[in-house]
């Protein structure tokens, strides 16, 4: 580790960003709770409130002003505590203002915990500071659920949406097998609009023929009516009753999202537009084409915020990015995101590299081929090795006496203002 | 205790009902463990192939024949292990078959789990046996997470459904909350089509004004479109974001469920009718009336089967009623259902009593008004005393290598039948 005099000495902005996920506290508490213990460099461990608009806003909070219990339990809570948003940076004067913000409050590091577009925001701000001679370091910290980042093994939150979503599938799997004489089929839609790593890695439920689930749809794998059809009346045909997991953005052969047409594949057989999404749509096929009925299950956000059933390992590796990312930037790295390298399988052993922001920035990772069978429809032996270690663990959420969990909430008392009201 | 020599010997054949819930297998468990202890009067541990189906179809297998280690691991397992069916029995001729498949295996005991019409059927088999001089004893077993079943204080189900969807409402209400500049509010939908008991014990979840949820809707207090957009802006105005719950079942305040109505509460103000439920109509409603974005989360039968994160407490008090289930009928008594009774609530105490099947069969629960606030959208204290004792503690579910949960399944090998088919 370097001398803390050749590093910037200043303040520390951590922040998150986009859709939340059950580990993006742990990552957060990993690197506010590293960063606190080199109080020389970091003369404040400060958060933006709601991402990137909090720096806009210059809306700010000092965690040490947080009881230190509650940012160790950061680790374990649900969505993100520092609040997020879905703010797209992109204007010159965007990219200024932040770069206002920092000078003002004398913020040199820049912990961002986002996908591929905070990436790219992070990137920018680090090369603008550079451009006007402020120095600071810029890390990234890899957050998302749909395990779309390139440059990484796999994302901090999909091992828990994974684990969140097969075990709930298996379970619902149970309910449609035992009341497969009056509700024959069930659809469960789930999240990931252009990858379908989450749909698929519900397969992993899948042990044997009468396992939830027996049909899986991803974006990566256009599916006509037609098929769709065939493929539900096949399993029908063998066990008497199906249970499908469709990714909302799956599409036809034609490229149409199913959550959105009407046309060709939905109002020619129903007479309607489809209004609710893919799981609608594929639910909707069912009940009139192969004619049985078809429930449905959407789980929503709440897949994303199932910190009571989060895997043990991503927890551990989201905290470990977090870490990580400051323990870079005390050797004076910057324009990088931590990655998780895969060093070994069998037993399964994880470390953490660098990619740079540019580079992440303009990545997008797809399920790869061979991770699904022939037909499309469900996980390969290969897939199963690559994600089992990432759902391994259970944890243990603190409990409340009235017998639900009990989640720390930051106080995020705001820091007085220095500079002028955002001009958006 | 009888001597055994008072009581009639022979088969036992114990039947699931209904919509499965979390605990409706701890139940099967309990009562099947229980009756092994007696083989002289049990002579033979049958199950029914999903529910009175297996009766009428003659689809019976021996318990005896699963491995002990299931039969133990049945107490936590999602869904109906036995199978289940919305079958309703209602002709004579069903009736008679019944007794028929009954007597031709010399079957004397009958345990049914399920709801009021399941009660319904025990009661109407008990009656037409002893019509026919058939000697046999049967029990009701109480079970739906509806918790509308009368003369028991809850119902097995109700518990863990509770906990479930409490715990994932707050969780996901930290996600509205995290980012709700952009996605402003969410509505869940619920499960409960003429009491909202379901609904509102997700109220358990806001300890403060910023927790979720904000809003409940249940059955038992109609609705307008003008109330609900109103009390949507109030939480808005207070907070900045809103998370509703609404049961399945809600109607509006000309009595038509929101779930189907497309006429003055919907296609007026949208143009197209409502088709994807309650929780699509309410967030329809929030995006054209109030203006901002709302989240769709429908857990649907994911909330009836999350044994990953069962009430400790319902799991034992379902076990218990099977257990006393048996127990009874080795007292003799026949055409009762167990019920739960509270002796004690500060310390939580819960023993067990008996209902006729006859009273149970016309009875339902609805949710007491004083349950819920003036404005008829958040719990009472009242309700809190009540629901806590219900859903406290976690279960610890038997894992796989793979990270996920390892449910048992049963063999269910049938018997060779004895009658002729079912003249449906």
């Amino acid at each position: 580790m370097p001398s803390p005099t050749s590093l910037p000495k200043g303040a520390a902005v951590f922040a998150q960003s986009g859709g939340p996920t059950t580990v993006i506290n742990a990552s957060m508490a990993g690197a506010v709770l590293e960063a606190k213990k080199f109080p020389k460099v970091f003369t404040k461990l400060l958060g933006a409130k709601n991402g990137i608009l909090g720096v806009l806003n210059e809306e700010l909070f000092d965690f040490k002003a947080e009881a230190p219990a509650d940012l160790k339990n950061l680790k374990l809570c649900p969505a993100a505590a520092a609040g997020s948003c879905r703010y797209k940076v992109k204007t010159e004067a965007d990219y200024a203002r932040i770069v206002e913000v920092f000078a003002a409050h004398n913020i040199r590091y820049f912990f961002y915990a986002g996908g591929n577009d905070s990436m790219d925001t992070a990137d920018k701000v680090s090369k603008l500071a550079k451009s006007q001679g402020y120095e600071m370091i810029v890390m990234g910290i890899p957050k998302t659920i749909d395990n779309d980042l390139g440059f990484t093994d796999h994302c901090p939150g999909f091992g828990s949406v994974a684990k969140y979503n097969a075990t709930q599938v298996m379970e619902a799997g149970r309910d449609t097998e035992a009341l497969y004489t009056a509700d024959t089929t069930t659809v469960q839609e789930v999240m990931g609009r252009n990858a379908g790593w989450i749909a698929a890695s519900t397969g992993l439920a899948h042990r044997s023929e009468a396992d939830a689930p027996h049909l899986i749809y991803v974006p990566e794998i256009p599916v006509s009516a037609e098929k769709l059809a065939g493929d539900v009346r096949g399993v029908l045909k063998r066990l008497g009753y199906c249970f499908v997991v469709v990714c909302e953005g799956v599409k036809n052969e034609k490229g149409e999202y199913l959550a959105e047409i009407g046309g060709s594949f939905g109002a020619d057989a129903f007479g309607h537009k489809q209004l609710g999404g893919a799981g609608e749509f594929v639910a909707n096929l069912i009940e009139k084409e192969v004619g049985v009925k078809a429930r449905r299950n959407k789980p929503g956000t709440l897949q994303r915020n199932g910190t009571h059933w989060a895997s043990k390992t991503d927890v551990s590796e989201a905290f470990m990015c977090g870490q990580r990312a400051v323990r870079h930037a005390l050797l004076g790295d910057t324009g990088h995101m931590v990655t998780l390298v895969r060093t070994s399988n069998k037993p399964y052993k994880c470390d953490t590299g660098l990619a740079k922001l540019s580079d992440v920035a303009n990545g997008e990772h797809f399920l790869p081929r061979d991770f699904l069978d022939e037909n499309g429809t469900m996980i390969t032996r290969k897939f199963r090795d690559y994600l089992e270690p990432l759902v391994k663990g259970e944890v243990k959420v603190p409990m409340g006496k009235d017998g639900l969990p009990q989640y720390v909430r930051l106080k995020r008392k705001l820091l007085a203002k220095k500079c002028g009201a955002w001009k958006k």
